[in-house]
């Protein structure tokens, strides 16, 4: 199937549009013919597994193991926390039969109705609740704790309004499940947890992000506290990135999870949680991208650098191709990826344009003048510059390059989100920065629900974070003009 | 939760209360409150995230991309293929509704009956049909060919009985969909994917697996032809490993995919599809564990070396740990993955049995007198052997050691079902094998399927396969006289 390389709506005219085709033209994923799930397509599994590869890795850095655990939770276990139940156990895939059988009045199939299930099962939206059901059985004594449980999964919430990465039906994630001893030990787990997200995010993928807390009114159902990643989108709104949980002994008290302490004492066991997902596919596409196309930072592209011979005849496609392999080597040799595309039924501005449009971060032309001259053209794809360089050294060039290219890619998102966080003191700034600045909004709140809840009615802005570094500032809240201890960050989000 | 060493039942005296038991004990698996799903521990998921590596870079090395498809099918899809609706759409979980709600009639959470599904869902049991519509919309040319997809996904298929890792309601496993221009690619395709199964399985599980043909009555629902490696466990029953599917244009036709040849007609695809499964890990605890517990393949052991120190006072636990974790530095440095167990909680002999149970390769053990004389003691768990050895070039002596653990291994096996295949050439002696030895039978059979299900009522042995190196040799029928070919493979299997 032939990459589409025109006709990509420009990010100024609608981005939202922008983004859809950009998801569909650069290969990385489609809608299915099951309303809401997602086809990710090999060009997007190939960035989302270089993503699981790192943090897979930075999860067993931290004492972390992977386990699995069931598809399915039967539909009781939600019930027994109670915040949980509302959060979770609405909008979701229910199973209530095991057979299908022929059709006894025609053709097709259809469900048996004698293989109904006793109890029905929930295709898991989450998985607290099967997991601490079975973490009661691991855990006796204090000598079984920590538990520090990872699982890569699918998971499937019914989501009304679906679109690619960002809000699918079934996703892929991974949400790690940790026990402990003391309050301390959890609340300890879900802030480096946070922490390797924020690390992830910027050294990964050049995403900053702002670590804070959650307001009650947007938590984890089900937690204490909720820590999040929150990230800006170059549309002005902000997409929670990453979440850790503190989830204090509910779940314990939900399945009875005690453990016998050093001193003989029967205490409930302390939890966390934390997960990231395929939306943080959404996040690396909507960060960086632009008109022509993706713009991926070199640490997760799966194709660092495309090499294209610039030719005329079969014989000059040999001698270039020749001299970009033996290039190829070196850089493969110093571990960078790299593709030469000898093809000779396509032209090579529409070979410049397919890797524009899939974000390789470095391209590399080579034609006859440059073999004579021991030359050769180099091409950004982040700053769409080009320049002709030496041949001589031409690898370690490149791979330096790499590493700048990532930096600047992460500068100039966290210059542009710096540049999109603005301080309001009244409700009249509050909603002109909304309605035409967009970003963050740094505002006074007087720390109840209520107050959210109204905010997010007259503006759709809601509390993205109480960032973890909020200096204590006496002020007044811009809603209800009480007293608030410290700023909070607005926006309207994904 | 402590390791329970003792009580597992003999190999001799129960081989299947034994292989349970093994599973539960040694941390790889056990039952979940969800009928006939598993949680994979983390031990027993680090040994398939070996292989799931191991594989992943096979199938890249063979051209083959990753990509993901929805976990849901809709109910119609299966009604297309005409033997595949046969073969899966019968015992599945069937999603109907996508909503809960309180109970209006008192506590808990009841389906909502208003959120009922149009069509209702089939969690997959296996991805063809999902697969084949979406590739309609890839594929129009002969330049779109070929496609070589791999998802690494769970799936579901409602079994009645169910074993640990054997045979689960939920399991996890790969499936590769290929399309191809000509039916040649497409066998040579299903060929080569049977073959990296072969290597797979006897170059890192150390289980050798015969490779041949399945018959009619045991190919994949909507195959032309089924490809398989069939393993011999320690009871003498043979273990369906691996299948390869050559698919024809069957699923083509049903999903109406063709391409337009270089010559500019329209043809139908042609398909194939082949994976393995966690019933690998059954495969690989089966195929060489003992009465002491799990024996595993050095080349897939998430720990390869154990270290101990045999000590009195902590005084000498310290110096025994220095020196040993100066040998594991050594042996990390050669990519060899080392647990020193410094426990002061558990004595030696506790710690010894643990690792044998979890079938950990090597365990080295110092004490005070090794120490004084430049020694260590080494013992093997394939063969319960042990020696003392000289520290000098110890980690050399390892990684050897390691490699001829890892042959070893597989040459015990190979000799075990090299002597359990058994040439027969009448029906009395074909039921006396099966009933005191066991093991494949090697026996003509007249190509009918209705012989070999008569074959099946009066022995429970199914043909296992036509091996790919099956000699052509005229003979008779050993249940119907009739003549026949080539001898086939027959076993009782799992």
């Amino acid at each position: 199937m032939a990459v589409e390389l025109k006709d990509l709506t420009k990010v100024e005219d609608n981005y939202s549009k922008w983004y859809n085709e950009l998801v569909v033209k650069a290969g990385l994923a489609e809608n299915s013919a099951v309303r809401g799930c997602m086809v990710i397509k090999p060009y997007g599994y190939a960035i989302w597994e270089k993503m699981q590869r790192v943090l897979d890795d930075m999860f067993k850095a931290t004492g972390h193991e992977n386990a699995y655990f069931p598809l399915f939770i039967p539909k009781s276990f939600f019930s027994r926390e109670a915040s949980h139940v509302e959060g979770f156990a609405k909008e979701c895939a229910v199973v209530t039969h095991y057979r299908l059988m022929n059709n006894p009045e025609g053709e097709g199939i259809v469900v048996d109705p004698s293989a109904r299930l006793e109890e029905e099962l929930i295709v898991r939206p989450t998985s607290e609740t099967i997991i601490w059901n079975t973490y009661k059985n691991w855990i006796t004594s204090y000598r079984d704790l920590p538990i520090l449980c990872n699982q890569w999964a699918n998971v499937v919430r019914w989501e009304m309004r679906t679109r690619l990465f960002l809000r699918t039906a079934e996703f892929l994630w991974q949400e790690g499940h940790t026990a402990h001893a003391t309050r301390e030990e959890a609340e300890a787990e879900a802030l480096k947890m946070v922490n390797v997200y924020r690390d992830f995010a910027e050294k990964w993928m050049g995403v900053p992000v702002v670590v804070g807390h959650k307001s009650p009114n947007e938590r984890f159902a089900g937690a204490e506290d909720t820590l999040t990643i929150e990230a800006l989108m170059q549309d002005g709104k902000a997409l929670q990135s990453g979440t850790s949980h503190f989830l204090g002994q509910n779940f314990a008290k939900a399945f009875d999870v005690t453990y016998t302490t050093k001193e003989g004492k029967q205490e409930y066991v302390w939890a966390t949680s934390w997960g990231v997902s395929t939306r943080l596919m959404g996040a690396l596409i909507m960060a960086h991208s632009d008109n022509n196309g993706l713009v991926l930072p070199p640490k997760l592209a799966p194709i660092q650098v495309a090499m294209v011979p610039i030719y005329k005849g079969d014989e000059q496609l040999k001698e270039m191709t020749e001299k970009l392999e033996s290039i190829a080597a070196d850089l493969r040799a110093k571990g960078v990826s790299v593709k030469v595309d000898a093809r000779d039924n396509v032209r090579s501005g529409f070979k410049f344009a397919e890797y524009e449009l899939k974000g390789v971060p470095v391209r590399l032309a080579l034609g006859p003048r440059d073999l004579q001259n021991g030359t050769i053209e180099v091409a950004r794809r982040d700053t769409l510059t080009k320049e002709v360089v030496s041949q001589e050294g031409i690898a370690d060039y490149i791979v330096s390059l790499l590493d700048q290219i990532q930096e600047n890619i992460f500068q100039k998102a966290l210059n542009y989100r710096n540049s999109m966080i603005t301080e309001v003191n009244t409700w009249e700034e509050f909603v002109e920065v909304l309605d035409t600045k967009g970003g963050f909004v740094s505002a006074h709140w007087d720390g109840t629900p209520e107050t959210e809840v109204a905010i997010k009615e007259a503006t759709k802005a809601t509390i993205r974070c109480i960032p973890l570094d909020a200096v204590d500032e006496e002020g007044k809240c811009i809603f209800t003009g009480k007293p608030s201890a410290r700023r909070v960050l607005f926006a309207r989000s994904y």
